[in-house]
């Protein structure tokens, strides 16, 4: 970037400690904005992205050849294109987020304490936000807009490869909401993209309220490694289904190819079969049979071996701790509902696990002693969705236990205030 | 202390993880005890404490002596102290611990979706909590029983000078658990008390899901720059009240004498007093005769210095920032709401702050502005207390917006988790 290939580490700092202390200020307005004009704000972001439309493509023209240049691969420059169905999409999302009904302002509990004062649990925003994420354009915009329907102010800082496109959404966000009353510097977008600007954000407890990395492994654990505000993260989903030996086996082969062959580059999907060994003679066959007709490798415990034979690779101990994302599935024969609990919970990722059976006290076990996000019975782990649990869009699943676990979406991103209403209350009347 | 003197981080890292791997043991188990078996375990730790009082004197008997050739101060070595009424209020703690409803299995939410799916939304334990404080050894007991209450294990570190005080309560609590039912590891004290523990516990994010450190602003802030996991910070209060101009005066002084005096080495004590410039030639010599009454040295901005003259030495910028707990008050001069706000927003730590007036609307703006956990109007900031709130005993005041702000009791020491329930849904209905 010529713009500031000449900024050394005193300027990046003095930079984004700027951006904090706007984003501050941004945030106490945006708290105090009520939920119409958060809508007309929001509509009015879409609008502007539609406007804007050209200089964006363009902008995420010069990413892409820029990308081409720098060796990316084809899916990577997949992840990074726009076109204009796809930013219609985007635009559409904005729409969607100024739909959702605003949680700003909810009141959580309410209670008169014996001496008179009134104490109400109010839920408000969080105050800043800091995004930090790797290739996808769409996260500017996504990001940005579940931040601000829920009365946050946003930094946020994407991939080198991308920034000229996300300069150019977030342009159009600014500029469109503020023709609308969008406080100043409510979304801000750093500018250069070097791991400097990382450690600035980390730093800046003062200003930031919460970091949300958006990516893979490695950028989750170099933010945590740095941060001195609260991360939530997004970790992998090493996901199981359980075929109990009550289970109807027919809707365990139903929901055993769905959650493995519906989509299998994502965190919901499945990643390692259990089978219970009452059923396993007759359930493996059935259900490698179907997922073999959609190209799914099987790595196997040595009783799913003995009993499927050669089409069956050896699973390793690693392949227990894998989230594959690909038409790879590891299968294991387990004795009971507890052999089957102990797995998840030392090899799973406490993000959803799903048991298939027809015995409400086996299901009730496990969901009760599974410590994941998720439990699920009889349903496909794809299930495992903010929109599809009904909360609208989400801004990721969180794999973490404090304050928002699961499916992260408008409520998980505010917090709360007690407001306490007396008459000269105090703890020792005076003499 | 002989019996870790030969340790080294090696040994100390294998031991802390050690007790890591056990504490997730039990908080499965835990996290499967019912309401019920849970009182009668904390019944019986109330009662092994009295019946080992004798060897828990002895123990902190040898820690103040030790800590009187270390030279402690008399305040610390007090903080230090137990007597046997010292100890019958921490057994007394445990019972009234036993009286408070479990908030484990609290449903936040239910729905069901078009597809049929039921989610319900339920608070279930966070797991593994790591509470790292300094000197008052009835942390040891206090810390575990809530966190035992609303279901988590728990690895204590407490301070050095403490450590057999500590080692002597931990070991009452969990014998006296065990003979009715306690899981084994359920509380655990790190056994030595050097640095190089809390490093270890602070990588420990696989088996730690939270840290909660209890004491001086130098032990969180070190916890904080070396943790991995969640951190609830529990800062100073730089608490205010604010006098405005529609303020019953005679109320105002009441408060403010309160706030100030009732018990002024407390985080939710006043440190700043805020007047409206259109009541504060009245106002200030009638609350400062109050408060010099009762020795409270004050310090004041140009305005106030110009109203109450000599009496009061000038307040510097720093005085705006700082937490004193102790006699000494900043005072300052305001022209508005506004103005109030801006001065909380910028040097208060987001703790406490008080409006007295008899305006509604000036005290909505009030608490609907200011940024901090708890906004009072017309209360003295004392009662910014989870006892006070009606919430039982508290482990202490978040001043994090995430997961817990303000009072910190047993239903800001869960999680939740999503259970759904299906008859068989997939995303695709196979062909």
């Amino acid at each position: 970037m010529n713009e500031t290939a000449s900024l050394n580490p005193e300027e990046i700092h003095e930079e984004v400690y700027a951006m904090g202390r706007q984003a501050r200020t941004a945030a106490h307005a945006l708290a105090n904005l009520h939920a119409d004009q958060k809508n007309v704000i929001l509509r009015a972001m879409a609008g502007e992205l539609r406007v804007q439309s050209r200089q964006i493509l363009a902008a995420n023209a010069r990413d892409l050849e820029e990308g081409g240049k720098n060796g990316l691969t084809g899916a990577m420059l997949d992840r990074l294109r726009l076109d204009e169905s796809r930013l219609e999409s985007v635009a559409g999302g904005v729409e969607q987020v100024a739909e959702l009904s605003d949680p700003v302002g909810e009141i959580l509990d309410e209670r008169e304490r014996p001496n008179g004062i009134r104490i109400q649990q109010i839920r408000v925003p969080i105050g800043v936000i800091g995004i930090i994420y790797e290739s996808r354009p769409n996260v500017t915009s996504d990001a940005a807009v579940l931040c601000l329907k829920s009365g946050n102010a946003t930094i946020l800082r994407g991939g080198s490869e991308a920034i000229h496109s996300n300069r150019a959404i977030a342009a159009a966000l600014q500029e469109g909401g503020e023709k609308k009353g969008l406080p100043p510097h409510s979304i801000q977008l750093i500018p250069f993209a070097d791991r400097e600007s990382v450690k600035e954000m980390a730093s800046m407890d003062r200003y930031l309220d919460l970091i949300i990395p958006r990516g893979g492994k490695g950028l989750i654990e170099t933010v945590v490694s740095l941060a001195r505000m609260p991360v939530i993260k997004h970790y992998d989903g090493i996901c199981h289904v359980f075929i109990d030996e009550a289970a109807d086996l027919k809707m365990g082969r139903r929901i055993a190819l769905d959650a493995k062959t519906q989509k299998p580059s994502v965190c919901n999907a499945l990643e390692t079969l259990l089978v219970h060994e009452a059923v396993a003679e007759k359930f493996l066959p059935a259900v490698a049979e179907d997922l073999e007709a959609r190209k799914v490798e099987l790595r196997g415990c040595p009783q799913v071996q003995a009993i499927l034979g050669g089409r069956v690779a050896a699973a390793d101990e690693e392949d227990w701790d894998t989230e594959y994302l690909d038409y790879i599935l590891a299968v294991k024969v387990v004795d009971s509902v507890a052999d089957a609990v102990t797995h998840i919970n030392r090899h799973g990722s406490q993000h959803t696990d799903c048991i298939v059976t027809s015995d409400e006290e086996n299901a009730e076990r496990f969901l009760r002693e599974v410590d994941s996000a998720c439990v699920f019975h009889n349903v496909s782990t794809r299930f495992s969705d903010g929109e599809e649990f009904g909360f609208g869009a989400e801004i990721g699943i969180s794999t973490d236990k404090l304050h928002a676990r699961g499916p992260m979406a408008l409520r998980e991103l505010t917090s709360y205030q007690y407001r306490v209403r007396g008459a000269g209350q105090v703890k020792d009347p005076l003499p």
